[in-house]
C-alpha cells in the first residue's frame, strides 16, 4: 500500500509538472480562457486516470517520459468533463476539489469556452507526443471513442436523461461516464509502450478499467453518504439533494461494499500473472480503501 | 460563376451523404443526444468549409473521397461552435439556418452535450481516414490548432469579453474565430494530398484562407444592415440589437466594401499560376457576391 502512496505522489508530480508546462501563457494566450483551462486543470485531484496511462505504460515497456502527453491530454479531457457537468443546465455545483467551480471564478461563457478549449487541446496533445504517428493516431481515436458519444458523454446523456429504474441501468451509466475516461487512460499507456497493438490485451485492459471504474464509483457513493464535506473536498449528499439515483438507491450499504469489493477483486486478477506487475494489481484494494 | 455553383451543389451533396453516414444510430446511439448531433449538423449552411477541403485536395491531386472524413470533420466542428456560440450563456440565439437553435429544439443539456460529442467526434474521424498514420496525426494537430485556444475558441473569447476598440482588434477577432477554421478546413484538404507537407504551401493556404475568411465576415456584416430575415435565414440587425461590434462600426459601407474586394483579389491570386487552380481562383470572387 504505501508503495502505491509514493507512486501516487510521484505520478502525481510528474505530471502536474507536464500540464504546467503545456498550460503556459507561451502556448494558449494570457486571457481570461486560458487561465480558466488551468484553474480547471492544475492542482486538481487524485490523478488516478494519468496514474493508470503511466502504471500501464510502465507495465509494457514504456518510461514515463514516453507516455506524458498522453496522461497529460487524459487529465485535459477529464478536466474538461467536470467543468461542463458543474454548469449550471448541468449539475449545477458550485464547488469542485474544494474551490469554486470554474464557472464560479470566470462565468458560465468563460467556462464552457475553457472546457471546448481544454478538450481541443487534448487531441491537439495527443497527435503531438514523442511517439510514431501510428501510436498517436491511435491514441487520438481511443481517447475519442472512450470520451464520445458512446463513451463519457453517453454516460453523462443518461445521467442526465433517465432515472435509472434498476441497478443495470445505473450500471451502464458508470461504465460510460466513469469507464470510458478510465479505459481510455489505461489503454493509452498501452499505446505509448514499445509492444504491438493487439486487441486482445486491449480487451484486458477494458475490463480492469470497466472494473474499477465501476467500482470507484460505487466508492464515490458510499463516501457520500459516510463522508463530510471537509475531508471529501466537495459537499456531501448532493447526490440525495439533487434526487440523483446512486447504488444506495437499489442496495444496502453492506450490498455495495461487497460489490466493490468483488469487482476490485476481479481486476487485480486480470495482470497478475504478468511480471512487474505489482502496482496493477494492488491499485483496485488500495482505491477500495480510499477515504476521498 | 455557374461552373462554382455546381460544384457546390455536387460537393454539397456529397458532403451531406458522408454526415449522414457518419452520423447515423449505429455509430452514435439513438437518444436525444445522437439526434441532436445530427440536427446540429445536417441540412446545414453552405457547406463552405467542406467545399475549401474538397477544392484544396483536388487542387494538390487527390481525388474527393480521399478528403471525405477529413471534411466531414471540419463541418462537425463548425456545427459544435455554432451549437454553442448559440447557448444562453454565449450569443443566445433562438434561430440557426432558418430552424429554431440546437438547445431552442433540445434543451440546453442536450445541446451542450451534442457540442462535445461532435467536437470530439470529428477528432475520432479525423484520425480514422483511409490516409496514412502521418496525414492523420497531421489534421488532427492542425484541426485542434485552428480550432483551439490560440484559434476557433481564442476568437470566440474575444468576441465575449472584449469590446474591439477598433478595426485591428475587430480583424484579429475574426482572424481567429472565422479564419480559423477556414484555415483548417482548406490545410486539411491539402493534408489529404499526395504531396509532401510543406511549411511554404501551407503558409500561402494559410494567407488565402485568412483572406477570404476575414472577407466572408465583412460581407457577412453588410448583409446583416443590407437584407432580410426571409432571405438571410437568420435574424438580420442582431449584431446591432447585442451592441456588438462591426465592421460598420468602424467604417462605411463603401470602405467595408473596398476592403472586402481587396481581400477577395488578394487571395484570387495566390494560386492563380497554378494548373487547374479555377475553382480555388474564383471562389473568393463568388463568395463576395453571395446574397445569403
Amino acid at each position: 500500500m504505501s508503495m502505491i502512496k509514493e507512486r501516487l505522489l510521484e505520478n502525481g508530480e510528474f505530471i502536474e509538472e507536464t500540464l504546467e508546462k503545456l498550460l503556459e501563457k507561451e502556448r494558449l494566450g494570457s486571457g481570461k480562457m486560458a487561465e480558466a483551462m488551468a484553474y480547471a486543470t492544475l492542482d486538481g485531484g487524485k490523478r488516478i486516470r494519468a496514474f493508470l496511462t503511466i502504471e500501464f505504460a510502465r507495465l509494457f515497456g514504456a518510461c514515463v517520459e514516453d507516455c506524458a502527453y498522453y496522461a497529460a491530454a487524459i487529465e485535459m479531457v477529464h478536466a474538461y468533463s467536470l467543468v461542463h457537468d458543474d454548469l449550471p443546465c448541468m449539475d449545477n455545483d458550485d464547488i469542485r476539489r474544494g474551490k469554486p467551480s470554474c464557472h464560479k471564478a470566470f462565468g458560465e461563457d468563460v467556462a464552457l469556452l475553457a472546457g471546448d478549449a481544454l478538450l481541443t487541446y487534448a487531441f491537439e496533445i495527443c497527435a503531438s507526443a514523442p511517439l510514431s504517428a501510428e501510436k498517436n493516431a491511435l491514441a487520438v481515436k481511443t481517447l475519442a471513442q472512450c470520451a464520445g458519444a458512446m463513451g463519457m458523454c453517453g454516460g453523462q446523456e443518461i445521467d442526465l436523461l433517465t432515472n435509472c429504474p434498476d441497478y443495470e441501468s445505473l450500471k451502464i451509466l458508470h461504465y460510460k461516464k466513469t469507464g470510458g475516461l478510465i479505459a481510455a487512460a489505461s489503454l493509452l499507456g498501452y499505446i505509448a509502450s514499445p509492444l504491438e497493438y493487439s486487441e486482445e490485451i486491449a480487451d484486458m485492459i477494458r475490463e480492469y478499467a470497466l472494473s474499477i471504474g465501476l467500482a470507484f464509483q460505487i466508492i464515490d457513493d458510499l463516501l457520500d453518504v459516510r463522508s463530510t464535506t471537509e475531508e471529501l473536498g466537495k459537499p456531501v449528499g448532493s447526490d440525495e439533494k439533487n434526487g440523483k439515483k446512486t447504488v444506495l438507491s437499489y442496495m444496502t450499504e453492506d450490498e455495495a461494499d461487497r460489490i466493490a469489493e468483488s469487482l476490485s477483486v476481479n481486476a487485480s486478477g486480470i495482470f497478475c500473472e504478468m511480471e512487474n506487475s505489482g502496482i496493477i494489481c494492488s491499485l483496485p484494494e488500495f482505491l477500495l480503501k480510499r477515504t476521498k
